[in-house]
C-alpha cells in the first residue's frame, strides 16, 4: 500500500471560491457573512472535481491513498478575524470530509485549523475536536505564520501553543507544520515561503525543549524539509554548537520530512541523510508544481518515482517510507493491514 | 590557487565591539556618539586577531586566499538610522581594509553596505564608492531584509534597488546576498534566517526580468544556495509554469552559489545540479558552526574536504570553482595568473 501524506484540494468546484469572495466582501460590513448553507456542491461536482484530478494521478502513479486536506495556499488565516477564518476552515473541512466519505478507499481526512494572527492558537481546539471526533480526521495543517509573512506569532515552541499541542496529543493526531499564502511582497508563495515556514520550523524545534514537554508529539515537515536535508551537515553542527541533544536522538523522535521534492537528486539526498524512519512518502499533487519536466518526460511531482529509482533503498525502508511510517505517525488512521 | 569566497572578520578585537556598544548606547540621545578616531586597533592585535584563526585555518586546509568582509551578523542594518549604519560600516570596513593590507596574499576585501530600513538603498553608493575605488575592495554584501527579519524592504528585484545596481555594474563588482541578525524570534540566525534569505532571494529573481535590465549584474547567492539546489526540480517547474527561460540559460548567467553546505551529501548534491561554472568555493570559517563533525572527525566548516572527496569531479570543474570562477566573478580581483 501506498499512502501519499500531502495532498491538498486544490480542484474544489468553484461554488467555494465563490462563497469565500463573498465572506471576504462582508469583511468591510457592506454585506452580512454569507451563510453556512449558501454553499452548494453536489456530491457528483465533487467526485468530478477529483475524478480527473487526484483520483486519476493515483491510478496512474499507482499510489493508494492520500491524506487530503484544504489547499493550503487558500488557508490565508491572516483574512478577516477569528470568526472569519472558522467559518471558512468549517467550509473546507466539511468538504474534505464529504470527498474521504465518498472516497474512504482513496483519502483520508486532514484538517485547516482556523488560526488567526495574535489569537491563541487554544481557539483552534473546538474545530480539532469536531474534525476528528465527529468527521474521523486524522490529522491537522498548522501554520507556524497566520499573518502571512510577516512572522508576527511567537515560535512554535513557545507556550503560546501549548494548548493546542495538549489536545492533539490527547487526540492523538499529528500537525503538519504548512504555511499558507504569504501577503508578504519578499516571499513568494510556494517558491520561498512554504521552504522558509519549512527550515524556520525545524530550527525552532532545534533550539527548545518542547518535546521533552510533549514527548508524544509529531510534527511533518513537509516539502522535504526544507532546507533542512540539505543543511543537515550545519544543523547537526548548530545542534552541537548550542550543546543540543544529537538530532537523531531528539528531534527525529517526533520531527517527520516528507517526500515533495521534486527530482531524482534531491530525493537521493533526502534518504541519504535522513533515516527511513522519518520519511513519509508524499507528492504534494496536484499542487506548487504542475507540469511535466523535460528532462525526465514526467510530472515534476511525481515523487513515487524517485524514490522507485533511488539507488540502494532495501524492502524494508521502503515499506517504512511508503506505508509504515504514516500508519504509525498518522495513528488514528484506520486501514486493513 | 584555492580562492574561498566568503569568510567574515568574526574574531574581530574586542575594541571593535567596544565602540559599537557606545554608538547604539547614544541612539537614545544620553550620550554623544562615538567618533571614528575613538576606536583604536593596533596592527599587532589585527594580526593576532587572525592569525590563531583565518590565517590558522587556511595554512591548516591548505586554502590560500579568503575574500574578507565585516562579520555579516553584526552588520545589523536595524539598529538606528542610516548614518549610524553608515559610520559602523565605516569602522568595519576600514578594519577589513587594514587586514587585507597586512595580508594582501591571504585576504582580498568585500565590504558591508551603510543599508537602514526604509532607506534608499541608493544611499550606499558613496561608500561603495569609497570602499571600491580608494581601498580596492572587489564586491560587496547586499542585505534583501535591512529591518533584521521582518521583511519590509521591497524584493531585490524592484527599481527601489537599481540605482545600487546601476553603480555595481559601473563598478563591476559583484554582491552576496547576505542577512545579517535575526530581530524576529521565530528566525534563528544562522540557522534559519541566513538560509531563508538565500531562498527567498533567488526565487524573487527567478519571478522577474532583472537580469534583462542588467545583464551584467552578479549575485552569489550564500550557504550554498539556501534551500534552492536541494529542490532544484521544484525551481525548474515553477519556472516553467510560470512561462519563464529555463534557469540555465537565464539566472545561471548571473546567479552564484557558494559551497559553505557543511557535509558530504550536500555538497554531493550541489555539484550534481547545479553547472560547475556556478559554484564558488567558500567555507564561512570563522562562522555559523564551529566544531567537529564527531561523524568525520574533522572541522564541520572544512568544505575543502567535502569538494576533495566528491565524486567524479573533472580538473577542470575543480579548477573552476577553487579559483576560475571567483576570478571571473569577483573581476577587480588582481591576482598572479
Amino acid at each position: 500500500m501506498i499512502i501519499d501524506c500531502h495532498g491538498h484540494y486544490t480542484t474544489v468546484p468553484g461554488a467555494l471560491e465563490g462563497w469565500r469572495k463573498s465572506q471576504i466582501g462582508s469583511l468591510d460590513g457592506s454585506s452580512p457573512p454569507p451563510k453556512r448553507s449558501a454553499l452548494v456542491i453536489s456530491d457528483d461536482e465533487l467526485r468530478e472535481s477529483v475524478e480527473k484530478a487526484q483520483l486519476r494521478l493515483q491510478r496512474e502513479r499507482g499510489t493508494d491513498l492520500t491524506l487530503f486536506s484544504p489547499r493550503a495556499m487558500a488557508m490565508a488565516h491572516h483574512i478577516g478575524t477569528a470568526d472569519t477564518s472558522l467559518e471558512w476552515s468549517r467550509q473546507c473541512n466539511d468538504l474534505i470530509h464529504r470527498v474521504c466519505t465518498l472516497y474512504p478507499r482513496n483519502f483520508a481526512p486532514v484538517c485547516q485549523l482556523p488560526q488567526s494572527p495574535g489569537v491563541p492558537p487554544a481557539n483552534c481546539i473546538p474545530e480539532l475536536e469536531r474534525c476528528v471526533k465527529e468527521l474521523g480526521f486524522v490529522g491537522c495543517n498548522l501554520n507556524p505564520d497566520p499573518s502571512g509573512g510577516h512572522w508576527k506569532e511567537p515560535p512554535l515552541t513557545d507556550r503560546w501553543w501549548y494548548p493546542l499541542y495538549e489536545k492533539m496529543v490527547e487526540l492523538d493526531v499529528p500537525a503538519m507544520v504548512h504555511v499558507s499564502a504569504s501577503c508578504n511582497p519578499c516571499f513568494h508563495g510556494t517558491g520561498a515561503h512554504y521552504l522558509n515556514g519549512d527550515t524556520t520550523a525545524f530550527m525552532q524545534f532545534l533550539a527548545s525543549d518542547l518535546f521533552s514537554d510533549f514527548p508524544t508529539l509529531k510534527f511533518i515537515i513537509p516539502h522535504g524539509g526544507g532546507a533542512v536535508p540539505y543543511h543537515w551537515g550545519r544543523y547537526r553542527g548548530l545542534a552541537q554548537d548550542m550543546k543540543r541533544p544529537l538530532l537523531k536522538d531528539y528531534l527525529l523522535k517526533n520531527v517527520f520530512f516528507d517526500t515533495c521534492v521534486y527530482h531524482q537528486a534531491g530525493i537521493d539526498l533526502l534518504l541519504r541523510v535522513i533515516p527511513a524512519e522519518n520519511i513519509l512518502f508524499a507528492s504534494e499533487m496536484v499542487g506548487a508544481v504542475r507540469g511535466v519536466d523535460p528532462e525526465t518526460g514526467f510530472y515534476f511531482d511525481d515523487t513515487k518515482r524517485y524514490i522507485d529509482g533511488a539507488p540502494g533503498l532495501s524492502a524494508d525502508d521502503r515499506y517504512k517510507i511508503y506505508e509504515g511510517n504514516a500508519r504509525r505517525v498518522f495513528s488514528r488512521l484506520k486501514l486493513p493491514a
